[in-house]
C-alpha cells in the first residue's frame, strides 16, 4: 500500500488534515476516540460497498458509534425535511455538541452531513470521508455545505470546514462509470484552470481511471484557492468556471437528467463558447477544452430546450448581483489562457453561446 | 428625545453596533443604502405596531426595499418548514449573496431570520430591531440564532452575529403585559449574576416598565460576557442560568403554556432550590430571587406533573455532555453569592428541587 499524502490545509483558523490513500478505517477510529460520540451519515448504496463497511467497522470497534443515519440517494438527500429527519435522529441518539459527524459518501452526502453538523446545536465537528471523484477532488474540500430548495441547488447553507478530509481512491472501484466521467467534470476544470494539470488530466481521462496522484494535484491546487480566499470574494471564484450555466443545467434537467459534473461539463463548454463570442479566446480554445470534455467521456452539448431552460434559470445563481450575472471566463494569453471572475458579458454573447450549446452536435 | 446610547459589540472579529433608544427608522435607512437589496421579516402582529410601521416605511423609502416577510406568531415561526418558505421567498424576489435582511420583532422573529440570514446563500447580512423586552436584554444580541425541532428548542441553529442591532424600547409600549413579565424573566437572570444591576432590576418590576437605562445595562453586562468567550467554551454559560430547567419547563409545556421569560423564572427559581439542596447557598438567597420574580409578576413554581415532565425533558438540552447535565449554579460568598458552570449535580438533589419546584405555592 502506498502511503497517504497527507495535505494540510488551514482554513479561518482551523486545521484540516487532507488524507489522500489508505489507512482510512485506522484514522477514523483515532479520531472518533477524540469524541464522546460518533454520528456516522450516509446513503445506503454508499453503505453496501466493502470500502463503507471497513469505515463503519472501524467506527463501531471505537465503542462511539451512536448511530449510523441512511439519506436518501443523491440530491433527494439534501433537503431541509431530510436535515429536519437526521438532526432528530441525532437527538433521539443522544448526540452532543461533542459529537462528531462523519460523512461517508459522495458530495451529496458530504454537503448534506456537513450542513448538519454546521447547524446541529450550533455546530458540532465533522470528518468527510467521500467516495466519489468528484467529492474527493472538490465537494468535500473547502468548507461548503448546503442542501438544495426546490426553486435553487445550495440555496441554504453554511461554511464549516471538516476537521478532516479522508481520501482513499479504492473507494472507487465500485463507482459507476457514468459517476466516474462525473468527476472528471471538475478535474477538467482544474486543468482549465492550471495547465500544469493538463499531462496528469489526459492520462486519466485516457485510462478512465483516477489514482492517488491526480486526486492530489486536484485536491492541493483547490486546498491552495481556499486558503488565499476562504470567503470566495476574490481567488474562490475562479472555482466556479463553468458553474454558472452548469447550474442552470442542472436545473433545467430537473437535478436528475444531469449530473453535477455533467452539467460542469457542458457549462465548461459553454463558458468557453461564451468567452469566444465576446473575443476574449479563439477557436483553438473552445475546441481544446472540448476535447477533454469528449475523451472523458462527458457531455459538451445539450437540446435547444435544455439550454434555453438552463439560460433562464441560471439568473438565480448565488454568484448574482443586483447588477446582473457575473462570469468566470477564460482570456487568451500567449497561446493559452488565464481565467478572470466577475466578468459581466453582453447579452448578445451569451445569447449566441446558448444557440451554439444547444445546436445539435 | 433622548440621545440613542450605541455600545460598540466586536464579536469573532466582526463590528456590531448595539443601539438603545430612538432614531431606528432614519438608522435603517442609511443601513439599506450600503445594500443591493433589503429584506424585511417579521410578523403580523409587530407588523400592526406603529413602531413597526415607521421603521416598513423607512425601509421602503430607501428604494431597497425587495420584500416584506411574515412569520407565523412566536415559535411557529422557528421551524425548519418556516425557512424555507422565507428562503424560497426571498429567491423570487431576487435577493442575492448582498441582500441585508432585517428582523423586526421579538425573539422569535430575531431567532429566524437570523438563522435565515446564516443559510440563505451561505450567510447574508442582518440587522435586528428587537420589539420585546426580552429580544433587546438578550435574544437579540450575541450572535445565536437557531430554529426549533418538534423534540427539543433551538436544536439547528448557527452563530451569526448581526451587523447592528437597533433598539428603542419605544417600541415596548405596544407590548402585551405579559410579554413585559417575560422580558423580565431574563432580566432578573442578569441581577442574579451581576448584583450591580439590581437596584434598577428592582425599580423596573416595581414600576411595570423598562426603559432605555435598563435595557442599555441589562445589554452592556451580556455583550461583555460574549466578548470574552464567544463561542460559550466557558463565561458565556453563565447566560443559561435558569435554562436548563427552564427548557424543560417550556418543553414540558408544548412551547405555548409558558413563554420562554416565564418558564427561565421557573429554571431560576429551580436553580437556587437545587444548589440549595446541595448545600451551595442558604435559603436566604433562594428568598431573594424568589421575592424579584414574585415582584416582577413571574411563576416560580409549576404544578408537580409540569415539573417532572420538564426533569425528564431537560436531557435533551445542549449543554448536555456524555457525562450528563452540566449545571449554572449558584455559590454563596460573603452574604451574597456568585455563579459557577459545568457545575455536576447528584440526582438527589436534582430529585429534591424537583420535588420542591412541583409543590403546591
Ligand atoms: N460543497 C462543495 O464545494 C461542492 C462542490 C461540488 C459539488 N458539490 C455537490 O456534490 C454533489 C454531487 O456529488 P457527487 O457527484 O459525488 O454525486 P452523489 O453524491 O450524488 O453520488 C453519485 C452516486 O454515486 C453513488 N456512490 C457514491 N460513492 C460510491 C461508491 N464509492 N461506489 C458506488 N456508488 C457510489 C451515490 O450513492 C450516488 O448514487 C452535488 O450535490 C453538488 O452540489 C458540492
Ligand atoms: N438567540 C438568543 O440568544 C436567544 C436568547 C433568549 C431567547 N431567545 C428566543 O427568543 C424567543 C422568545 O422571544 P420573545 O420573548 O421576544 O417572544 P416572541 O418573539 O415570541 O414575542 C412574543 C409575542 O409578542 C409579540 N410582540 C413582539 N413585539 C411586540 C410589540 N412591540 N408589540 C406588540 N406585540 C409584540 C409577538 O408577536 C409575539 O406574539 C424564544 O424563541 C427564545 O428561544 C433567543
Ligand atoms: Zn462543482
Ligand atoms: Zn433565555
Amino acid at each position: 500500500m502506498k502511503p497517504a499524502l497527507v495535505l494540510d490545509a488551514r482554513q479561518e483558523g482551523h486545521a484540516c488534515e487532507v488524507r489522500v490513500g489508505g489507512g482510512v478505517p485506522a484514522r477514523l477510529a483515532e479520531l472518533a476516540a477524540g469524541h464522546d460520540r460518533v454520528a456516522l451519515v450516509t446513503c445506503a448504496r454508499v453503505r453496501r460497498t466493502p470500502f463503507a463497511r471497513r469505515a463503519e467497522r472501524a467506527l463501531a470497534g471505537s465503542g462511539k458509534l451512536a448511530l449510523a443515519h441512511v439519506l436518501p440517494d443523491g440530491e433527494r438527500g439534501k433537503t431541509l425535511a431530510e436535515l429536519e429527519r437526521a438532526a432528530t435522529r441525532l437527538l433521539r441518539a443522544g448526540a452532543t455538541r461533542r459529537t462528531l459527524v462523519v460523512a461517508l459518501g459522495g458530495g451529496a452526502v458530504t454537503d448534506a452531513a456537513g450542513f448538519l453538523a454546521a447547524t446541529f446545536m450550533r455546530g458540532v465537528p465533522w470528518v468527510a470521508v467521500p467516495t466519489t471523484l468528484l467529492a474527493m477532488v472538490d465537494a468535500a474540500l473547502g468548507g461548503k455545505t448546503a442542501v438544495n430548495l426546490p426553486l435553487a441547488k445550495n440555496a441554504v447553507g453554511a461554511f464549516h470546514p471538516p476537521r478532516a478530509v479522508l481520501a482513499d481512491p479504492v473507494a472507487l472501484a465500485t463507482l459507476p462509470a457514468r459517476e466516474l466521467a462525473s468527476g472528471m467534470g471538475e478535474v477538467v476544470k482544474y486543468a482549465a484552470l492550471d495547465p500544469a494539470l493538463l499531462p496528469e488530466v489526459r492520462a486519466a481521462a485516457r485510462a478512465g481511471r483516477a489514482g492517488q496522484a491526480l486526486v492530489a494535484a486536484c485536491a492541493r491546487y483547490k486546498l491552495q484557492v481556499v486558503a488565499r480566499d476562504p470567503r470566495e470574494q476574490a481567488e474562490r471564484k475562479l472555482l466556479n468556471l463553468g458553474h454558472t450555466f452548469g447550474h442552470g443545467v442542472e436545473a433545467a434537467g430537473g437535478f436528475s437528467r444531469y449530473t453535477h459534473g455533467e452539467a460542469v461539463a457542458v457549462g465548461l463548454a459553454f463558458a468557453f463558447r461564451l468567452a469566444r463570442a465576446m473575443g476574449r479566446v479563439d477557436a483553438a480554445a473552445v475546441a481544446e477544452v472540448g476535447d477533454l470534455l469528449d475523451r472523458a467521456g462527458l457531455p459538451r452539448r445539450v437540446p435547444p430546450t435544455v439550454a434555453r431552460r438552463a439560460a433562464r434559470l441560471m439568473s438565480y445563481d448565488k454568484k448574482r448581483t443586483a447588477a446582473g450575472l457575473r462570469w468566470v471566463l477564460p482570456r487568451a494569453r500567449g497561446n493559452a489562457w488565464v481565467v478572470e471572475w466577475d466578468v459581466a458579458a453582453p447579452d448578445g454573447a451569451v445569447a449566441a453561446a446558448v444557440a451554439e450549446i444547444g445546436e445539435a452536435p
